[in-house]
């Protein structure tokens, strides 16, 4: 299987992605082109001991920043590693793409050049939100902030088909994020996509208070990407502040710092469980091709794990499902 | 100062509105008028020793469940606890009005009883947000669901003279949760809502993502009623599911057990921080009146602190000040 990899996308790129690519190829027996200015890549490559059949580079002469505005990025710097990176999966010669460059412009990118499933109006993120017992998909993770009912329950399916296929929960729950449980709730977004969802042929459970997401009662989140975003970086802001908090009281003085000590493998231990960088990248389903946006701030590993997300959703045919699922 | 409370309001009255009542008119030099049930009401005052000129009972034969639907209860129970407690405030018997009933029909109560202050076209909720620092106000906690960009603005315009004459922040800061931090981010509300506060006299320092909220990097945090009530609702589960894992790890062997023991109080303190609860009632601003929803669940000490808030907003003329600042 051949994946694709924006070479020069993320903050420590090309450093994590050469370094990501290099550990995918040996451990996921994959094969993978990546992209941007060949001889910053063949200079970072040259470290390693790889098979050299398993590694391409495709030249380019241009970078996304990330402070270039998205939709503008994509039309004119068609010779970015973005860019060119997502071609290699329209035109078929890689099966999965993986970035962790800027994302609005991975996103206009995955819309302008791969295109929309059809059916799907708002293709969306679905990263996954930690819990308690493992993970829940969250969809949509910030792509639309402005949304319809419609979109919401489309949201659902292509969330409810990830659980399913490459997570491997059956018959995945699906709940929408409301501010009260019963019908009728909400805005009228919410009430708009409760009847659409209970109508689906999906498990729909209902409406989930914001309360109860962290506790893992259900497989598929669904929101709008406003709602997501806030959810997310919420999450994320509280477990840091905690984390601070305790950090500085378990240093006020010897005995609290002994004690620290002792609990410190524990405390590491739920750190980690519940980042969500951990966890790979966020594919962006609803598009005609697998799509990974890899976090920012990705490492080399973070690069080798988002490649192993890519071969799986290419591996499951997740694009094929969407479509087979919508009638098309 | 007179102030009224719904006696029968919340899930531990009316032990707990009794309590409170009495505490609050020995700490606070207070007087109540306490709605409900004359026989019920008397029995449990019995219990206390307080100055008899300082409490007074107003009975009333109907009580406002949990579970009856908000508006039809207000119209239908005219003689409820709840009702005739707003009553109080509205024919100026009462300077402010507190209940730790059915939020929904005490939202509704406000507005039909005690109306919309001229200017203000949606009352919200403003409960505080703890943070590292102290305790924003966040501006709206869930009392409008549908917003437009002059809700917020009107939020923000409310929350800062809250902010400033209750909490006693000079020129408040006010921010707008967004899903960035560059003006243009957001969807149309979010957009909208940026320029008029923008535009306006307020101290405002544009938009605030999520992940800084529990940073406590500004006084006051507008936002619509849905993403206020996730804000809320996330952060209080996300904590107590830190909390939960905290215990169960510290407890795994001998060795956690006795390092958790030192850290007890430390994390105890932690927990009371950042409860919201423990910060008294949410007033509800925008009403021709003062009136301070307590928590479903006060005991007697959140209903003495909800009487002090009470207090506090009568005193500070907050409603006459809302009005000046609209130039009524």
């Amino acid at each position: 299987m051949i994946l694709a990899i924006d070479g020069m996308g993320g903050d420590h790129a090309p450093k994590s992605t050469v370094k990501g690519a290099v550990d995918a190829v040996k451990e996921y027996g994959i094969t993978v082109m990546i992209t941007g200015d060949q001889e910053v890549l063949s200079k970072e490559l040259q470290q390693y001991d790889y098979d050299k059949e398993k590694i391409e580079i495709i030249h380019c002469s241009e970078k996304i920043e990330n402070e270039d505005p998205p939709v503008k990025a994509i039309r004119r710097k068609k010779d970015s590693s973005m860019v060119v990176a997502l071609n290699l999966v329209k035109e078929g010669r890689a099966e999965a793409v993986i970035s962790a460059g800027n994302t609005g412009a991975l996103l206009a990118g995955g819309l302008f050049v791969l295109g929309r499933i059809k059916g799907i109006d708002r293709p969306a993120l679905a990263p996954v939100f930690p819990h308690e017992n493992g993970a829940s998909v969250l969809i949509d993770g910030g792509a639309n902030t402005e949304c319809k009912g419609k979109n919401l329950l489309q949201f659902g399916v292509m969330g409810s088909l990830y659980s399913e296929h490459i997570l491997g929960v059956k018959s995945p729950k699906v709940s929408l994020v409301n501010v009260g449980e019963e019908k009728g709730k909400g805005n009228e977004l919410t009430k708009e996509a409760y009847d659409l969802l209970e109508e689906s042929d999906l498990n729909f459970t209902g409406n989930m208070e914001a309360r109860d997401l962290p506790r893992g009662k259900t497989d598929v989140i669904v929101c709008d990407g406003f709602t997501g975003n806030i959810i997310l970086k919420l999450t994320e802001g509280v477990f840091m502040t905690v984390f601070d908090l305790l950090k500085e009281k378990f240093t006020k003085s010897f005995m609290t710092k002994m004690a620290a000590g002792i609990l410190k493998p524990e405390l590491r231990q739920i750190k980690k469980d519940y980042d969500y960088t951990e966890h790979g990248g966020a594919p962006f389903l609803g598009v005609q091709g697998v799509l990974i946006k890899a976090h920012g701030s990705s490492d080399g590993k973070a690069v080798k794990n988002a490649l192993r997300q890519g071969k799986r959703f290419a591996e499951n045919k997740i694009v094929d499902k969407i479509q087979e699922s919508l009638g098309n």
